[in-house]
């Protein structure tokens, strides 16, 4: 699982991950179904943490959690079993409640674009009342967008 | 398995399928996992072309595939493990090569709606190509929307 | 989703839940994928649950849990996209700390076996720690077999 | 995604995959769902594959397929999100017409055995017959074993 930050022009770094596709995640159609790319989406920002060297648990330690209130994805092109994917992930937008986290995935020996997406969450109590995003995690998350 | 056509106003018929949310379906949070509604809604699909008799099976019979070429899903509040749930769909929108169905996803004993969200889809040859729907789907899509 | 009691000879009641393969669930083999059976085992016994008028979450609220330590299943015929399938689900065994389920998968129009397995449970605490099955499970539990 | 050769006293050897756990792969008990262990063991084959220079594609390419024929899983320690757990995977036995493959996962920073099983395969033509392995891939699994 590599990570490493892009050198695209984008106003945030992005932090990349890469695996393979597999097989439990194709369908009838030969392809990898399209809900698997939600759960990439995810498995982007938890590398994203990584990179940040913190994680979502370390978010609820502090009594806080980052629910999923919205999910948009695009197909462009079909991801097939064993192909080596990555995902590119940034922060797109932060606000006191919300945030928006951004994606793009690729073929990763051709660089061809396979999807592209984003999902809000927002920050909620364990009782899951929407809250502010704790000031620490506005600027560890800051901090990655400044990198 | 359930499905029944709604009574709420709406341009086209509603088809409703219900089934009670699957341990696996759960994560850590306790709720369900955000990417499963977007199986949910491929399995209200799936509800909706068995009310008209059909099945997606029948469409790549006939050489021609619906490819999901755009997914969007909002999330009002969690569904948990063992609860029935309701998903609604409808046909919102037919053109030439593509369409758009909606969805509501609902706690089915409180009627509380959980998420809400669309798809789209591209009519595409067995290699791949976007071409027009076939007259005889979107006749029968069409029925249904008429109905 | 209906459930019932099987008249097939059993020591115990056999509690039937069927449901439509979802898209989803398969593979680019054009068959379910063989971990979406362990998945559907665990829905027969979510179905058992509710047979008895109660379910998973009753046991959790009683300060237990059920975690799986063993699963077995054996394929013997794929199952495919939009099919109606039937999973026959009953209580195999029962000991002081543990007690397995045993499981026949079938295609509900053919009655043909499409595969078989069991699930294997141990009693825990919120800790972790393997323990006796409560007096009140164990007599629900054994009524089922009864009945 | 790394792999190796392990170093520990086995007739075969022994195929390594290490991987971040998904959010997306627990459950409401907060661990990983026990049918993910399926889906890893999976992953860990396809390591094994591209360790060997191939692949299940190319498998599929030469006529013949494996369907999976029996899945066991042991769980002993639950495993968490955002831990690296490594999969080791070996061919354990292999026959005429199908072939075993055996699995241990780990908590790749603790060594801790989190789960063993296997999985039984049979070779199979297009339409679902039982056939031989072909020599090709019976000398190609074999070198595995012998290296």
């Amino acid at each position: 699982m590599k990570h490493g930050v892009s050198r695209q022009p984008h106003y945030s770094p992005v932090v990349e991950t890469s695996f393979h596709v597999r097989y439990a995640e194709t369908d009838a159609m030969g392809i990898v179904h399209h809900a698997n790319y939600v759960v990439w989406f995810e498995e982007a920002r938890s590398a994203f943490m990584r990179a940040n060297g913190t994680s979502y648990t370390a978010f609820e330690a502090d009594g806080v959690g980052l629910a999923v209130s919205e999910v948009q994805a695009r197909y462009l092109m079909p991801a097939r079993y064993d192909r080596l994917v990555t995902i590119r992930c940034w922060l797109e937008n932060i606000q006191s409640r919300k945030l928006r986290f951004a994606y793009t995935v690729l073929d990763t020996a051709s660089d061809q674009v396979l999807a592209t997406g984003y999902t809000e969450h927002v920050c909620i109590t364990p009782a899951g009342k929407v809250t502010r995003i704790p000031e620490k995690w506005r600027e560890m998350l800051g901090q990655t967008m400044a990198k």
